[in-house]
């Protein structure tokens, strides 16, 4: 008998099963979480520091004693290479300890979902042919399937030519990975017997491109990495993409293959990291907006840039990978489940799927921010959807000194009169500000008056100057920046985190209105999407990004989306559900709601109620 | 009511139903035989000469009897654009009124079929998307097709995003080219509502590729056409270019890139003769022998280079046209009806088909006459099948003088004594001999004992004379040949039809042996093959090509293979019934046969009995 545990890894929110005996950095590798353990995991670096928040553990190590110190011994800190759950538990992992992608964003609260993967792995072994017995190698290898009560095989004619080449390689016993139906089994590739078999989530977003290795048999995360979508060197946002992809056919095939490629490249590093053959990768679910999904398919994009803006394919799509050129083997299969509208994707349906918001008896909102933001709100069984164009300034863009959150960022700011003390990322002299700083810099500026409520500077004040295109207001003196030049908010930023959150908030009034309830009546509050993992929500609700609602509301759950797209990847029920999440949603087109230009400007007011 | 009627075409044997009022031209048209009709049909170049041999026919026109000589109108001809059937008939076409590619053997004896396509156009219409009514273009074609009991659609991203673009170029009114399956309707392509749908259909032969253009909705054979197997370059015969093909993968790769590179060039030229489109072509149905067949669809050949010599595929397969680079409409499939062994391919089981010889409950004797040649015998319900290497002699090819059946080619002579009469295809001076010519100029040396029986020649016959390498006979002198130089058949080319003859008479033997049945017994020798259309029986029982039996049970079929072919894109009850014919086969490998060696060197005499 073997006992199981659970592992919640906090604060990245990711939910682990691991067998008796199992060290929390066995955990944190099945879950996918890179930490730091210089030493390989014997015990004697240190680095791989957590913090047990409740449950029992394993007790404390000579290597722990020799390597802690004192007083982290005592705040009751562990080696995740030493300690041993004995119970459920729950682990908190030090940013310190999280290698230096940790704000990637990447990761979301996941949940234990039962593994039914699309493609599963068959060792099969066979006689040869000799004179008495002609069978063609297909013939045989589906005579051996029916006595394993499989359905005959199906498969484009690479994998047919690989099949005969790898049963003779490896001598008439090999790994099928196959995707097996009622009538037949789509045969993915042949490899060595006991290959272990390999998946690829993505999460698309306009700017980001998240990444997931999977191992289909474990369930675990082994790899993962968040890249910029290069698209971005076409168009900051999807609407000015659409519109350079409408220009000419050879636009929309760029746009596609610079998509590919990176994805294709991507997939490639995370498999020399952990060491395995792209061969292996045999499925993968891609999740994004309505726009990424149509470039990654390389549908047309003309009816999405004009009203009433539809979708040419909202259904769910099971795509040959080799048609649009992504690398996995042979004949791998990329599922995209359904988009809700031409501004609502797949990437919200995965949301909806991961949070299971869309089945809750409960009122909830769902936000998942990006340079789209899309809204759900979930009312008496009801779905109402929308998206809202919330612009990438949350990523830094369009803010003068914006930048994103990588180390030098300044990520928090507190504001006492003309005291301003930032903090950065890596603990370095700041060298610009990325999304949640300058979240936190225009909440501190309200709460010290530097701002009004309309947004206005006040020039009274020491650090306020006027410049040529109006005023701005003085967080870093050059001096104490990393490259020797003033780091400042100017007008024009606030102006930009004012349109941004005031879509935002509008998406939310008008889906409340359409539902019929107010902001007291929603239960929960649900943030997803790479921004709001490490949204400051006190800042979030000084600039009313939110209705005001007491905190304990809110939920932020990460890239849901990723974790959703996993969850599709590790099971096909889980690709049924989403199906069935798409079915009941009301979807509101803001851009012609009566009403939605007055919403929209008054949201733009910091103290909008 | 209209009265439809049955035409025979004869000596290419086929039949077509044309309804009252055509004419015999419009009959030959829809029956895909190109007619010399120079003035367009309207009655006045008198090239259309056709001989009503049964049936009643129209009456004599006035342009008739201007353009028609006086003995050609006593002696019963007819111009076929002004003869219309008045019940079913029987018309001869001589040869005269053929275009010149009459000798490339495409056509074949054929049957009426019924018409039930594996792709139909649907044509659909449906409401453009308003802001009431946001469906996806998928959703909304889908939704229509339910409306007519059509399955939902399923496609490659192709075809889905030509159907986006479509819809509104034909402002939502379309015709939808689909497989229509229990489940799923796959969609091949989208096209202007009405288009007529076409179909492509190939025997692909070692040395040469019958490539036809049918109507899939009347049936009718558009356009056909014979081109020589660009493979010839690489080996003459299938084994030696898979021994060309194990050489790298470079080199397999290359003999289908020129393969399928050849069959889009002559269906692009097909498609201009007739003034379609190319995006017309909604499906393929392509047979050949097994390593034709694993060539063109870029399927490993090693194990067809070795005992025990087995296909990697046997079964049934339907290919993506676009995977294999073959340019049909978007979403084409290509079927390949399924293989026998690894020398008898699906090329016979088109054979087997067309020929309805599998289901007979007589004794018959099936030969496909090519550089393979398969022979099948069926006995008391059993069908038992070989192949043997006949090698390219019968195409002209090893022989000193040979060429292929075109203008010049000796294609009959006449011996008496020292007095030689050579007959050469187009009355023009003769400048090399095809296969009929050698066949019917042995069996006349034959008659004349210029040669004995095993092929010795009588160095006493004033027109042998002896070489370098040998005797020859001299059948024509340079003098009255079209290039100068003297016409020969050496002792060598003799022996290359011996070696070509008795691989066919010996493999007739064995399976005669295997079945328990003597020649005697056989109800019927079937005769296929390119070449076995124009094979002088005479000639091939004086050489001991086939057992010495009556005349009259012999029937030549022409390309049975090619009409199969046709009949399975015609016909989904067909590929079923493909799928049947293989099931009962007793495949016999000759290589390893008792005695076979024993055999074949005796069926080499001429007096083989």
């Amino acid at each position: 008998m073997t006992l199981k545990f659970i592992v919640d890894l906090e604060p990245i929110g990711r939910r682990i099963e691991i067998e008796e005996g199992a060290t929390l950095l066995d955990a944190a590798h099945k879950a996918g979480i890179d930490l730091v353990a210089a030493c390989g995991g014997v015990g004697i670096c240190g680095t791989c520091v957590v913090h047990p928040r409740s449950g029992k553990f394993s007790p404390l190590t000579q290597n722990e004693e020799d390597t802690l110190l004192p007083e982290q011994i005592s705040a009751g800190f562990r080696l995740a290479c030493q300690v041993r759950p004995l119970s459920d538990v729950k682990v908190e992992i030090p940013p310190e300890s999280l290698v230096s992608s940790q704000q990637m964003q990447v990761e979301g609260k996941e949940d234990v979902i039962r593994l039914i993967p699309n493609v599963i792995g068959i060792d099969i072994q066979m006689e040869k042919p000799d004179i008495d017995d002609l069978r063609s190698d297909l013939t045989r290898t589906n005579q051996t399937l029916a006595k394993m009560q499989f359905p005959p095989l199906n498969s484009d004619l690479n994998g047919l030519a690989r099949l005969s080449k790898m049963l003779r390689k490896e001598n008439w016993t090999i790994r099928l990975a196959i995707s097996p139906n009622e009538h037949q089994s789509r045969l993915v590739t042949s490899l060595p017997k006991k290959t272990r078999l390999l998946g690829m989530a993505s999460d698309m977003g306009s700017t980001k491109l998240a990444v997931y290795l999977v191992d289909l048999e474990s369930g675990a995360t082994l790899a993962q990495t968040g890249v910029m979508n290069p698209q971005i060197s076409y168009g900051e946002d999807v609407v000015s993409r659409i519109a350079f992809a409408n220009k000419n056919e050879e636009n929309r095939k760029l746009l596609q293959s610079r998509l590919v490629q990176t994805l294709n490249h991507t997939l490639e590093t995370l498999c020399q990291q952990v060491g395995v053959s792209i061969d292996q990768v045999v499925d993968a679910v891609v999740v994004g907006n309505t726009a990424m999904h149509h470039f990654f398919c390389g549908l047309p994009v003309e009816q999405l840039g004009e009203a009433p803006y539809v979708p040419s394919v909202s259904e769910a799509l099971s795509i040959s990978a080799h048609e649009i050129g992504l690398a996995l083997a042979g004949g791998a299969a990329v599922y995209l489940p359904p988009n809700i509208a031409g501004y609502v994707g797949g990437d919200h349906t995965s949301v909806l799927l991961a949070t299971q918001t869309y089945s809750t008896p409960k009122t909830m909102v769902m936000v998942d921010i990006g340079t789209n933001t899309e809204i759900s709100i979930v009312h008496k069984g009801n779905v109402y959807s929308c998206s809202t164009a919330s612009g990438p300034a949350f990523e830094g863009a369009h803010i003068r000194d914006g930048m994103r959150a990588s180390e030098g960022a300044i990520e928090s700011v507190t504001i006492q009169g003309s005291e301003v003390q930032p903090k950065t990322i890596g603990n370095v002299k700041p060298i610009g500000i990325c999304g949640t700083g300058i979240l936190k810099g225009i909440s501190e500026m309200l709460n010290n008056r530097i701002i009004d409520e309309r947004g206005v500077l006040d020039k009274q004040h020491p650090r306020v100057r006027t410049i040529d295109r109006g005023s701005e207001f003085l967080l870093v003196e050059a001096k104490d920046t990393g490259h020797g030049r003033d780091i400042v908010i100017t007008r024009r930023d606030v102006n930009e985190i004012q349109l941004a959150k005031g879509a935002i908030r509008a998406g939310i009034e008008i889906l409340m209105r359409e539902a019929g309830v107010t902001a007291d009546q929603v239960d929960e509050w649900i943030i997803a999407g790479a921004f709001g993992t490490y949204l400051d929500l006190n800042s979030a609700l000084r600039i009313g990004m939110f209705p005001n609602v007491p905190l304990d509301r809110f939920r932020q759950v990460g890239n849901a989306a990723g974790v959703g797209a996993k969850q599709m990847l590790l099971s096909k029920e889980k690709r049924e559900e989403a199906k069935e999440v798409v079915k009941g949603i009301n979807y509101i087109e803001l851009t012609t709601y009566p009403g939605f230009t007055k919403t929209y400007t008054d949201a733009m007011y910091f103290n909008f109620v």
